[in-house]
């Protein structure tokens, strides 16, 4: 009798790092494939900043926490070891949301084969939610346009990489914003931003003016943080401030107060918060957008990959520190 | 020789009231109209909210502010008491940015005839800048459907008056918030509101939970101050909100801050300032969405009245106070 290897949520994070008490990882028997199923080997799993506030309960969230005692939620790509579904065969690739486990029995929905020559790091990367994510955004809600100037938060991340990618590609003046000096020249000199601010240790006014002198149209915010009052004072008459992410309150005790509302009616903005799952129906649409800018090498990403199942749970915490160097993605 | 008063704005507000110091109250040589021109002597004037940004110098409004030495912008209304001009009478009446003055001599431009039938104060009140604003905020941003609770802050001023009657019309659960009893029991017993919260003297948290146990799925912002933190919270997902007015904060020294942003990407809200300027090309079609419920009865409004031009200066501090019942309009 063969096992494997699966980690459950058991506790709900407190304010702080993510603690390993929060887990338990479990060991099982390898199930078969019912009729009509398929047993999937997962090989590569992402982590993504959105899983912090899976694991937490909220109502009002746009969608249901992890229940305690269940499998970690997450998404995968994972090769078909046996199959009893028509539509899939044994040795397919297939990506979906397969969660912290080694296997998984799955009636198939949900899970969509990976095209042929297309590796598993590029898919998680790219043609996952990162891409998915940063497509919607920019287009479905920040409406670029050639010659404004954009500013995203969180630039060397998964989604940031790409929104200025996307954005650099349509003719925008591109700034990013990170938190270390390496991911500030990887983002300037790999991507081609056209400039970075080091939020850290940057005096992110004096270097955001210097940047963006015609003020800014776009801000893509991924993170929260000291950047956000910063950028929100610069923002021009009829700006869209897309907000996708806000990793440095997500575990705070207390949440930073946001900028106050004059500005909103004096130029006009637009605030838009999003969460992919209200935009799943989109996929297809997304991806037909974003595979040309990747097909003609516009979009360049590095992945940070960690090795084996259990790295997933310390794993998280590269959120929080911004220690990842890439798309952090588990190699089982 | 007659002579006229007129009003000039001669400095910039301070945080706090407004002083008399900032204006200068001049006596002039009544001119008359020359080649294709009219004279056109002021009746009515309208006092705004807006009227406060419009005195300070701030590159980025979506206005630019009057100019020292310049007689006041205000709206009004005036009867053509000269005209050598082919579209005007002697006897129209007509609207327009008329200014803090008793007498106007105009090329004609940016005045519009008054349709006969409909007072001064029902222009000022409701066809103006109150009722473009109200269904320009209500209609292009706050997308109002049937069933869905709105609350509107400064209930019972000019524009979130007309704000919640349409609402109301339109089958929305409509709880208004203002700053005295008097008000909010003119809201609610004369205008239709579903409910009222004195932010002065109820509990903000309790009386809203109680009033909107759906949440809130549009906030029409008028005020800022106290209420603005409580109403975020109850947002539902893909709820609105519409700034039109921060007056609480428009002159407090240092501005309040504003909600944490994270429920903005929980919730997928969005956020939309606007300023009327921008959409003075759409006012056919406002005026046109606007006037059936007009003529249906369904929008009601109150006057207050100040007598004489000079009562314009220490008006404008009401908009402070809320000490005003109805919309400010000075007789002259």
């Amino acid at each position: 009798m063969s096992t494997y290897t699966a980690i459950n949520l058991i506790a709900r994070p407190e304010p702080g790092p993510i603690s390993p008490d929060l887990f338990e990882v479990v060991q099982q028997e390898i199930p078969s494939a019912g009729p009509g199923q398929i047993l999937v080997k997962q090989t590569h799993m992402s982590l993504d900043p959105a899983m912090i506030g899976w694991m937490s309960p909220d109502p009002e969230s746009y969608i249901p926490p992890v229940a305690l005692g269940e499998v970690m939620r997450s998404s995968g790509v994972g090769e078909v070891i046996e199959s009893n579904h028509p539509d899939f065969a044994v040795g397919d690739m297939v990506r979906g949301m397969i969660g912290w486990t080694q296997y998984l029995v799955s009636s198939g929905e949900g899970l969509n084969k990976v095209q042929p020559g297309v590796d598993a790091e590029t898919v998680l990367s790219v043609f996952a939610l990162p891409g998915l994510t940063a497509t919607q955004g920019l287009y479905g809600f920040g409406n670029p346009k050639e010659g404004e100037t954009i500013v995203v938060s969180g630039a060397a991340g998964s989604v940031g990489s790409i929104v200025g990618q996307l954005a650099k590609a349509d003719g925008l003046n591109v700034i990013g914003v990170a938190g270390d000096d390496e991911k500030c020249d990887w983002i300037v000199n790999e991507l081609g931003f056209d400039g970075a601010i080091n939020y850290k240790t940057d005096a992110i006014a004096d270097k955001l003016a210097e940047l963006a002198p015609q003020g800014v149209d776009i801000y893509f915010e991924n993170t929260g943080g000291p950047i956000q009052n910063h950028v929100f004072e610069l923002m021009n008459a009829h700006g869209r401030i897309v907000v996708c992410g806000m990793i440095a309150d997500y575990t705070a005790a207390a949440p930073s107060p946001g900028p106050n509302w004059i500005p909103i009616i004096k130029k006009r903005l637009t605030i838009q918060g999003f969460a992919m799952p209200d935009h799943f129906g989109d996929v297809p649409e997304l991806l037909g957008k974003l595979t040309p800018y990747v097909m003609s090498g516009k979009i360049k990403y590095r992945t940070h990959i960690l090795e084996g199942l259990e790295s997933a749970i310390d794993g998280l915490n590269l959120f929080f520190t911004g220690g990842n160097k890439g798309k952090l993605i588990v190699k089982l």
